[in-house]
């Protein structure tokens, strides 16, 4: 692993950034979901806010899209193989969060 | 640990974001660097840029700055706990990133 200015791992970080992505990925971890599902377990989030965070998910494959042909249409999402390994260092985040986020927001604050 | 809006772990994303803030914490996590140490070891970051990423690291107490009353004075930099431990999610990333970037980014420019 190579951390130089084309660094790869920037991928990951800006993937992950912002209020929601971590979040939504978070709540796809207990299986395949419905938006209206997500909605639910997350709080918070408008249906137009979810849809782009998800469409934008899908984009970067880590969240695929499956619609099923019943009435009305049903349509799913889950965790690709790529999202499910996203937990893993979204977990260290969180983790690293856990121990040092309240230092840093009063320090920006501060600051 | 928990996920929703006002998820903490954002705060640890939102700062590894962006090209160069991962790049600057792994160089220093070999030890203690002067500015032009740092330069020599990133490549292709500008004076400019890497004063602007150290301060914003230092305003988020991950990088904390010294400075040795010598003549010319002398100013170093080093990563404090908070920034060790940030190592460890930031391998995190760059392991997702290492299996996964190469899709990711074929994905981005085909779509």
């Amino acid at each position: 692993m190579k951390f130089y200015a084309d660094c790869q791992a920037r991928v990951a970080a800006d993937l992950l950034s912002g209020t929601w992505p971590m979040v939504v990925i978070y709540a796809l971890s207990y299986g395949p979901a419905r938006p209206v599902e997500l909605r639910r377990k997350i709080g918070g989030i408008s249906p137009k806010v979810l849809t782009e965070t998800l469409r934008r998910l899908e984009q970067h494959r880590v969240v695929e899209r499956r619609r099923y042909a019943e009435a009305p249409p049903r349509v799913e999402y889950s965790l690709t193989s790529a999202g499910q390994d996203l937990l893993v260092p979204i977990r260290a985040l969180g983790e690293w969060a856990d121990r040092h986020a309240a230092t840093v927001l009063e320090a920006q604050h501060s600051g």
